[in-house]
């Protein structure tokens, strides 16, 4: 009963279930504390205590209708409350109505690719990306045209973004801090893509949507600038979720916002409030969208991840693995000492350590390791580090 | 920015907004206690009791990781949990591993369509019909293939479905209680609609997916049966949700199960969990999940909804609308007085009346009556559907 398409795709994912099998199986044998599983984006940090204490609160107050459906753009006060937090940031006037709550940014980018795709139009995506985006370009019609960044720093490269422009590109997807590097766009990277796009622009009469892609905005280390996007790129959207930032990855609540730069937006806002509706989302859960106009000045334990990502960065390039130190998001993305990274990946489950190839993220030669999980587990990995870089090394 | 199929449906729903705008425009102008509004959907009585002492005690326990990520089909112990509760209503052997966990009803049509439909693959929608449906079809490449029911009972036509089917058939999608006629389709109605589809698809080769779209089974008067889809027809899956069983639609929270008689379901199972999680659901909100294991057998208060439909039934005949009974959802759906429905249900804005053509769910001719509104409203409607009826009957 499955369609052709999503029954190649289950064979094609096959290696990562039996990844994954694998380590349970590991699990089992050795058990959990002897598994040194660094292959999850699950952060593991709890909810700040502010954001737990207004969810009991709003749970214990009960408000008549508080579970209803709501306008499928979400409650007026939570996207005003968004805007207010997005003024802050991003430097530009941003209102309630460029605000359109979403299930989570899985949710948001499928939403803002259906509202712009038209058939067989293009969308770039830089590489190292996060793999789930080919499938949502797809769900809408959209072809992904992957531009790799650079080697050593992963960041991109204006040039070649440039020669990927074609008349049928429709959208670029920018994901910074980035997963699977950690790595955080610089303000020249972003100010050079936004010099390119305009060139290609005015060239080919088209408009160029910038997505960004911001889970981790917050996740950010050694007081490092994350360049706003909307204030660097006219034609954006961000999309967001409170995943990481408020460690709710579970409950599937974010948003979409329109830069007001953009002018006459209401087409657009319309648009995206639609596909929220027909793409079967209805509206972003009741419950976490009215916690969040007290919620959103909290923050995970950022000095936490950061601790971690020092402590794993210094084992694993003691080791020897050669690794750029990022200063985002909760991952590090070393070389692999072999080129066909699916192979050492492999290798290292003999390690009992779960990684994950730089192939699935379409960056062949690198692995990633996910670092929020507990330090013992960072501390007692160590051993493993060493006796995969004595191998292959 | 916006694709040029959004565009044109925006422009093409524009007299929704439009309707709703001078329904807003009528609440200020005469207070909301002088505007009949029948119009929307959106279940007004609150989540049973035990459901909102679960919700507060689960929230209360703050168990560690409870926000986190879990598996994209869902809590282990939910999904079972979900599969015993079908066993006792479905009369067959549901198992947690036929049961993934989706973001509502809505979110569940969608990840069925996209996991079935190849593309130019078409679906058969019995009008009148929820007219979302179309749109979730075309999310998917699917061709959706209309067919009427009898204009008197709203029971479905064997001999038109017989006829409607072809080589291309993949789907057919099965609302009952219906949205928008109340009507629950009859076992007889089911069981010749099993009869055409086994002769079609022995005669085509192919395989039919019923797809038993069931939101309002639990919103059941008179002591009236659901004939249960899984032992009517072999290949099927439900999708439902807990938005009007529990009164939670803003929460969106539902799921889909796959009809163990098919036999070997893990390829479907495992392209639903495929589904959920590549357009972007990821999975369904955890807390809302949590509270359904105790949830399950509450129920909001059908009684409540019963009393209305039986006074508005009344109303609504006494004043001299034609009106089938229904005996489930919460929706009347009598004929208009005159053939063009969108000119009746705007000829009734000014009787301070609110209410949705026929046209808008497939079906010319009538109009839908949303009784999720108090009682009072119902009674104060009295002396407008008496003025509408003088004026058009």
């Amino acid at each position: 009963m499955v369609s052709e398409k999503i029954l190649a795709n289950l064979k094609r994912s096959s290696w990562i279930r039996a990844m994954f099998e694998q380590g349970e199986n590991l699990r089992k044998k050795y058990g959990a504390d002897n598994v040194y599983d660094f292959s999850l984006g699950n952060p593991d940090l709890e909810p700040p205590q502010k954001v737990k204490e207004v969810l009991k609160k709003t749970v214990l107050s009960d408000i008549p209708k508080m579970h209803g459906y709501m306008s499928n753009a979400g409650y007026a006060d939570v996207r005003a409350a968004v805007a207010e937090s997005l003024r802050k940031t991003k430097g530009v006037p941003v209102e309630a109505s460029h605000v359109v709550m979403q299930c989570g940014a899985g949710g948001a980018m499928n939403v803002v690719l259906k509202t712009i795709l038209n058939p067989g139009e293009e969308v770039i995506v830089l590489a190292p990306y996060f793999a789930e985006y080919l499938f949502y370009i797809d769900n809408h019609g959209g072809i992904p045209v992957i531009v790799d960044t650079d080697r050593e720093t992963f960041q991109p490269d204006a040039e070649k973004i440039h020669d990927a422009i074609t008349p049928k590109t429709r959208a670029i997807i920018i994901n910074s801090p980035n997963n699977p590097s950690g790595v955080i766009y610089s303000r020249r990277s972003v100010e050079s893509i936004s010099e390119v796009i305009e060139k290609r622009q005015k060239e080919f009469g088209t408009t160029i949507c910038v997505i960004s892609d911001e889970p981790y905005d917050k996740i950010v280390y050694d007081g490092a600038e994350v360049p706003s996007v909307f204030e660097v790129f006219r034609n954006s959207v961000i999309v967001n979720s409170y995943s990481k930032s408020l460690s709710l990855p579970g409950e599937r609540i974010g948003f979409v916002a329109v830069n007001p730069r953009i002018g006459e937006t209401s087409d657009l806002v319309d648009g995206l409030i639609f596909s929220t509706r027909t793409l079967g989302f209805v509206n972003a859960p009741a419950l976490f969208q009215r916690i969040l106009p007290e919620s959103l000045d909290a923050q995970v334990a950022v000095d936490v991840y950061k601790k971690r990502r020092d402590m794993l960065y210094e084992i694993v390039t003691k080791a020897g693995f050669k690794c750029i130190k990022p200063q985002g998001a909760f991952y590090l993305f070393p070389q692999s000492p072999i080129e066909d990274d699916v192979k050492f990946c492999s290798e290292a489950l003999k390690y009992n350590m779960i990684i994950v190839p730089g192939t699935g993220f379409g960056f062949r030669g690198f692995f990633r390791l996910a670092y929020c999980v507990d330090e013992k587990t960072i501390v007692n990995s160590q051993k493993a580090f060493e006796a995969l870089a004595a191998e292959f090394i």
